[in-house]
């Protein structure tokens, strides 16, 4: 079973609307290297995991556990950039005019300036996407791999935008996605391959990315916390130095502290939540 | 943010292997109106809700945290019921002949005898299915419906097979959408639907379902859990009597006690986890 | 069996082209939640029905028939909206120019300046929509959610362009969808539900739509026909004043009067039809 | 506009229930080469249509309308294959067994024994298959493709099952079939090709297929409605010789007589319509 | 078998980025008449093909090997459009700021500025598009329609761009689809069908499309090449005139002599080949 | 540009038919990690390569045009299977009939007993399974991947069925599997990895399959060609030890010798090719 924490995974600060910015991180969600992909894949994984190598299955829990938390903070962020977009002043008259030459029209047509599960292009996430071959040295290889081609899609993203509520997350995630290469990295490593230059993937420079070097300042690329509050053997694979020769690898107990969640406002234009008086006068009577 | 637990939502008793069920039982887990989608559907719903009546997101996201253990349980039986299907015994005379007549060919070739994301006529689970138009009267008729129809299809499954382990989920999960049926029934009635003896859907008797009728004897299809460690606006909605007339609400903090988590055996057959001396020794030396 | 009648459902004033409203317009068509759906939707639970309410089928029927006109009234549409939007006066150079920032460049690539089976966002329609799940409560509780999400995207619709052509045909929807609506809030009020205040949805104030206010002015809003020549039992249930208070229902055998489909005209630039003087000669020989 | 008739294409027999042969005719109905999509294509066609060739356009019509019946005709014959094909009686032990091992067993556990919109290897409807260029010889010549693939896999059916209800349908489509190539072969003709002996296509010997050449020796291979109630240009076109050199084309007005439609029973196992003694008698005291 | 030889089909002129024109291209290349698409049907056509009449499979594995070579000629021709698209000069500030607006942001979030399987709406190419009937006559039916159609598409996109790279492509393959209609005409017309005036589709004026009359002054318009090293029956059908009566056909052994490949060089600002100085050195190393 | 060359890339035994087998091959055809996508991602991946690490390029290139060859022989091998599975002798008492039960009914409605783009399961294949990243480590390690889970697959396939066609070509492909696992291992050892153990996947034991065995005997697994008439840096990358201790690596030019493609028998059943006397006569006097 699962439990929910009320804290976002990290701070998400306010800027201008931008529904094209809004759109890019689509493939961030739900793109097939996205985060519903990385959760869904490796809880998969650890729902069919075989054998008695506990240790790794631990492993990819912790991982899958923490990017449920992902898809939420990569969701309040598309809602945020989404909000507050439209308004019937010039050089619009109407309230929903900008849809039109929206990244994805959907979002105002179909989702109330909310998150959906598709890419950026606009197409639904798929179960097709989700790989769980149950060869362990394959998952493990294909979970490196999937890692790697997350992060470089959102080192592309930062290169898109520097909106600052799309910047805060998307750095983030590039963080987060680096260790996640550590923690694939490491169980690889152990049994026996030796990655020597060839990682991590992409090769970056973060002195040119200020709010990715803030965070790896704290050590969060060589963090992984369990996302569990119970005992778990991730420590015993995911310690030692990092595999890139970039610090020390800190296997963590439960979950980092978090930040609260910004609550959106409503959104009369689109009906949502829609309620006039009358439902509103029974909503609030209810509580 | 999320954390796992290290407990299955219901107990799982072990049976034969029948890979027909299995597959049959995908239609709960990846299917258009199975738990991956009541889970991804409630996690949007919250991640995008709007505006101030935080009772009725807390509900929703209840529901939402509680059917990640539903996909985790579901996988689980569905995983029991392949494991230990094929053998080279007569009238078998290959390790997997089983699989070029199984209910789907995937679970042998590409699954290692795992839940896959798919539903039981083999279509991948699609980010399509998921609905959330923001407006919340119609956000919460449509889980009313999703969680009625789920339990349709369990019902229908009940009557597909008797094998002890798909049996206990399916009642299960029966039980659970019932309730479910109820959270958002009730949430609809406090805005100010009268039901009637419309609900809940199908009508059903549990007398002649045993398995069933154990579990509403605990009142779990009165229950509630809110699966945070958090307060939350669940018991201002989800209180009173039961709006199909069976019971008191409860609506109660935190999650049920749960089962220990079977664990699957090594499947040599399909290289899983595939381990050869030289790796099983390396494994075992990192623990 | 069915007929054609050769007239369209409702007025369709001619305006500028504009193909990112024609886009747009898709989302009514060939989306999740469009007139392709509802049609095949009703189609497939008027085949399917099991029983002897028969009332409720002939019901069912009876919007399952109008709603092939909407397809035909929105296609039109879409086609009149694209139409003529393509020439190769300055800005552009070149006589498809325009297609590369369209909506959607198959209307101009593929499509010929036509109407697609497809939603705003491109993605095909899908069997996957329509929903029968043979319990009949069931079906009408989602029929009338799909109505109710019909009318709201419309209405978001009517927010995001003031093209006659347009306006004409979303409000013309607006009001059709509050009559089906009423329809299947209607059959559910006669097996027992009462909906007080909740619908419909969204919650609109037509003296701000005034295309919208002009067609309720006729009632068209709280009338259904039965779009057949043969004796329906739609009449048994589509009676009485209308379950959201505004006014009186009425059951009328046949089908409205109708106006005349405009033609559209040759679109040599997209080589449609696409005749050089012997074909035309040959085809006009013919006739 | 479009209504409807309370009549069937074509007379039904009742035989055994056979849910493979079932699943195998939902490629006539949701396949790629189905009435589905003829219905849709020609539809979207109709409304499409450029130009002023309007006998064209009226033949397309013509064949768009009489498809929305072979659309009724063949998911109601679906329908009547499955319907009773569940018994808990031996060798089966619970009433829904048979779904595990059915062609599809969405027909038992999504769709209450009825038809869906998918073919028979359970891939959904797709909008992308419907092909409509604007250029009026090539959609055309697709069509004629379209109706021979269509025979074709119809013929291919004829030698799956001789269950006399499926038989029925297969060899009145098989008949229509061969009157729409000849449709489209004769509008080809009046543009100018010869097509000497290599239409129909596929050659078959009705002689040896008793249930074809019963309706072939009514003329009905040679005969198209206009299914309308309005005047049509079909007869300038659709006249003279078959094009096949089997007999005189009529082209005729209106629709033929048609059957009564049969009425599927109550499936309590699949609580369809899932009435309860309340509910019957509030639907009954309704009408 | 097959084999690669180092050359491009046609000759690819420079011209200025333009992602727009590089979107639209895509149709062509995985849209549903495009040359992943005869590539592939053709091969199939060929792998499948039953019976002892060798010219027509071997005038099928001609065009499919050629096919090959355009899916190569459009993907290289994509790619030379696409580069250097992105820089951080004004209008931009940031290197791929540019992908918020394109015609495809996968092209710089997935591709590294490359071509994709996609359609020109973001489509994935799909298995389901390929067309084999078994049934020769209907094959080669439907190829004669397919290239027509595809032929259609290019005038199409001729009109829309006249970007250098992007014309020199398009033209190229309008030329040669125009051969290829003639040689699944001319392969029906062995079988009797006499076209007359009816093609080619569309009816084009090269006198007004500089770039295809040039090339149709080198008469490739009637050459087809075997694209095999040993002796083929294409020369068997593909003789005598021009069907369309403009030219005199050529059946030719091998393939033509081709023009340099472009290398695409590094970028950066996508991470590709993503090498750092240490992994540069190693890979110059190993040469 | 590519040319074809008259011969299968492995000798093919006929055995008997076996439609379930040769649905089990479909999923190593196209399959999402099948010889379609190999063959399209290579070949993608050449297309779109950048930078001047043209050995890399060339050790691609190879492999994508040896891939051709494998749809070539799968689908051939497929044919071969499905070929006189049908009959009207006993069992069975229709020419079809055997289709109701297939593994695909496609493969006797739609296909003529002949292979398709479509997986095991029944999935078309999609453009989505291509990987192309641009970056080049991460598409290196993708390709190692994609070989390994494509040998996995053939493993698992090679335990379900002894058919001699059928293990003949999923034998070749294991090895030939083997060899590719090697050609990306190897070139991501020159950029620094080393494999120690970990490699190949799945660990096997040849000894215990004697087809396979029989073929690596002839060093088929340390083998590479060129696949091309020019010039290739393919060895400057595949040369000197396999990475797996299992002999030396041989980079070849050019292409293995071959075997005779099998020819299909007419399938009158099937309508293919479906010719009538005039046909046939008409085909044989033009050849």
């Amino acid at each position: 079973m699962f439990i929910s924490v009320n804290k976002l995974a990290n701070e998400l600060p306010n800027d201008k609307p931008d529904n094209l910015a809004a759109n890019a991180l689509q493939e961030g969600l739900g793109g097939q290297f996205g985060e519903m992909r990385t959760m869904m894949q490796y809880l998969f994984q650890n729902f069919n995991f075989r054998g008695k190598a506990k240790p790794y299955q631990d492993l990819i829990k912790s991982v899958a556990s923490e990017e449920i938390g992902h898809v939420e903070l990569i969701s309040t962020t598309i809602g945020m950039l989404l909000d507050g977009s439209t308004s019937a002043e010039p050089p619009n008259k109407l309230p929903l005019e900008i849809a039109l030459q929206a990244g994805n029209i959907h979002h105002f047509l179909v989702a109330s300036q909310g998150a959906m599960p598709v890419d950026s292009a606009g197409n639904p996430w798929s179960g097709s996407y989700v790989y769980n071959s149950g060869n362990l040295v394959l998952d493990l290889l294909y979970n490196l791999m999937l890692e790697c081609t997350g992060r470089l899609q959102k080192c592309r993203l930062y290169a898109m935008s520097d909106n600052k509520s799309f910047r805060a997350t998307v750095s983030y995630l590039i963080v987060r996605d680096l260790a996640h290469e550590k923690v694939f990295a490491k169980a690889l490593e152990s049994l026996g391959v030796d990655w020597d230059k060839t990682l991590p993937i992409p090769k970056t420079d973060s002195s040119k990315m200020p709010e990715v070097k803030k965070l790896e300042d704290r050590n969060l690329h060589n963090q992984q916390w369990t996302f569990s509050n119970e005992e778990s053997g991730l420590s015993e694979i995911f310690t030692g130095s990092s595999p890139f020769g970039d610090g020390e690898l800190e296997a963590l107990d439960g979950l980092p502290e978090g930040f609260d969640i910004p609550q959106m406002p409503e959104a009369p234009q689109e009906y949502a939540p829609g309620f006039d008086k009358v439902l509103k006068d029974k909503a609030m009577s209810t509580i």
